[in-house]
This record gives structure tokens, sequence and C-alpha cells, in this order.
């Protein structure tokens, strides 16, 4: 293997291990002297390769980026546009955030609420990067309201606030109180909030094209409050 | 003034502004040497006072409890039980995220994010904290089920599940965001929520009492997707 190749296999490793610790105790308790410690490497390799600490922080988030974009994004831009995505977006970040991606939680959860008050280059990365995440949720049911999937009425940015809400909440609940029942909460809200502003062919668009994972059944299950 | 009367003022006003440094630069950065600085005390003082670090951490967490229950709780329990006082519990808890108790922000929601991974105390008493609140509000939900403000059929888990997370989604996008609608969103998302399982009576309550604040005015306004 060339030398850059293999140099590059052990930096992907180093910020792998880098995000779950972060994950964990926070951006700001990686430093350098802990990753080397956790990953055998010299501190000096290391301080040679990120310069900073605020360099090394900005390569954690960008690691924590691909795999959200590897898992969440990625697969739900394959199911088809407008409701049916909506509602693959929605399950595939909850799995995400359930699972074991990260071992202290959604990282982009816990390092929003330890940036929002710190400016800088670190915060301005967490803002967009979620922020995006969100403006991709609106964007696609708007999509949804063009092609007749939504109701007219429907207010994007609403919606989309309630869908992302559930989320965060799932995840601090899980995170701080151990509420193992919070994902399925999150499932069933999300489930119902869409449901209220859904078309009758929104709904059908799911239960015809059989595109979302078998736990979100849109339109199978009576909701009582729906 | 007594010595003893003027040594709890000064400790409330140290402690006062500990909790507006932790909701911005979380828990871990109040140190006992930044606290010194910050309110002009001396190091050893505060030392002797509080012993350590995590005493101070727990004095902290304990005034935010005290200012949480002075401004969101105290209030709520003077409406009438059921879905009245549901609505006045979401709206005073979203005046206090959007107001000025915390410089940065709702101080449970960082410190929740900041300790979750870290078991011990502090992380024990934010948890029995914000699971209390939680926990409030699904006994109220609860409550107007019985005394027929909610239908039958409502779920109080899940409706206190999506309550709490509107609140705490407006809260993240605000400060990460900067985004000044959320808040609007959280009430109106709680309105159409609570509406959704409320009963005909249930939303009656609230507009012959006329005990919750205008700005959640149930029952006045039609939801296009109610």
């Amino acid at each position: 293997m060339p030398k850059q190749e293999r140099g590059q296999k052990t930096l992907n490793r180093v910020l792998r291990r880098a995000v779950q610790l972060a994950s964990v105790d926070g951006l700001e308790g990686v430093t350098i002297g802990r990753l080397a410690e956790a990953t055998g490497m010299s501190k000096g390799g290391l301080f040679a390769h990120f310069g900073s600490k605020e360099q090394l922080q900005l390569a954690i988030v960008e690691e924590a980026r691909r795999i959200f974009a590897d898992k969440v994004i990625a697969p739900s831009e394959r199911i088809e546009a407008g409701l049916p995505r909506v509602m693959a977006m929605q399950s595939n970040w909850i799995d995400y955030v359930k699972g074991d991606s990260f071992r202290g939680g959604c990282f982009f959860a816990a390092a929003s609420a330890e940036f929002d008050g710190r400016p800088g280059p670190v915060r301005t990365k967490l803002a967009s990067l979620t922020g995006f995440w969100r403006h991709r949720l609106e964007e696609e049911v708007q999509r949804g309201i063009e092609i007749g999937h939504f109701r007219s009425e429907t207010v994007a940015a609403r919606l989309a606030f309630a869908l992302h809400a559930y989320v965060q909440e799932a995840n601090w609940a899980y995170q701080l109180l151990g509420d193992v029942d919070a994902f399925e909460q999150a499932r069933r809200e999300s489930e119902s909030r869409v449901r209220r502003d859904a078309t009758t062919d929104g709904l059908r668009s799911v239960k015809s094209h059989r595109v979302v994972p078998a736990k979100v059944s849109l339109g199978e299950r009576r909701e009582a409050v729906g």
C-alpha cells in the first residue's frame, strides 16, 4: 500500500475514534493528548497533522457529517420524492439516532448544545450542517405540496419544525433519561403529524410504492386521534 | 444585617452569576477560579464554601431549578387543572426559554447535553429535574383526560412527548440558528397538537375561563389543518 494511502487510512481510524469520544465527552473533551492516548498515536504526529485543537474539532465535525450523509441522507434520496421521501428521511434519521453510529447519542445534538454559545468556525460549521438538514426536510415537504402529497394549506416550515423536534426529543429522552420508548413515540408522532397535512394521494403514494420501511407504515394503521 | 444573612445574600449573587456563565459555557466551563474572577470573590472563599467543583455544579443546578420553579411551575399551578393548565405550562415554559432567564438559552437543555454521557450526582440531579417536568406535563394531560378535557383515547405520554419536543426544538433552533420564528412555531404546534386530542368541553374550558395568556388563544383561531 502506498505511504499516502496508508496515512489516509490511519487518519480515518483516528477520526472515527475521535467522533465517538466527542459524542460522549463533547468536542472540548477531545484534546490531541487524549486522542493520542486513545489511538496509540504520538501527540507530535497528531499535532503535526491537525495543527490546533480547532482544526481537530473541525475535522471531527466533518467526519460526523460524512457518517450522517452515508446513513441518513443517501438512502433517503433514493426514495420517491415528496411524502414517501419525507417519511424515509424521518425513519432513517430515527434509526441513526437510536443505532450505534455514535456511542453517546447524536453527535450533532450534543455538539450544538456545547457550541451554541461559542462563536467561531466550529459553531459556524455545526449551524450550517444542522440547518441544512432541517432545510432539506422543509424543502421536501414543499416538494410534496407541489406534487399534491400534502394539502395546499400546509406550512412546510411548521411541519419540518415538528418532525425535526420529535427526533431531537427522542435523542434527548434516551440519552438523559434512558427512555427507550422515546423512539417509538417519535415514529408515531411523526406519522400522525404527516398524516394531518397529507392528501389522499399522498397517503396512497406510500402505500402503493411500498418504499417506506415497514416500521413507518403510513396508511396501514388507524390512528385513534388522527 | 446579621452576618449570616449577608453571607446568604452574597452566595445568592454568586450563584445567579454562575448559572448565567453555565448557560453559555456549560457547567464544566464554570470553575471556582473563573467564578472568583467574574464575581470579585476570593478563590479561597469560594472553595471554602463549595468544597469541590462538583459541589459547585450541584449548587448551580439547584439555583436553576429555583428559577424554573419560580417562573414556570408556580404560575402554572395557579391555573385551572387539565387542558387550561397544560396550555399555561407550555406557554410559561416558552416565555422562559425565549426570555432572559438564562443568557445562553435554557440551562437544562444545555446541561442535559453536556452531562448525559457523564454518570455521577450532577447527571442524576439533571435527569431527575428534567424528568420531573416531563412527568408533570404527562400527569396534567392524564388529569385532563379524567375530567373530560381530552378524549379518552388520548395517550398522555405521547401528547406530553410532543409538547416537550416543541419547546426544546425552539430553544435549539434559536440558540444555534438564531431562528426567532421558532418560538411562534412551538406555540402553534403546541396549540394544534392539544386541539387534536381535546374534547369540545376541553376547548370550552379555556375559552370560558380566559385563564390562558392571550398568545395561546386556543379556540379563537381556526387551524387550517386542525
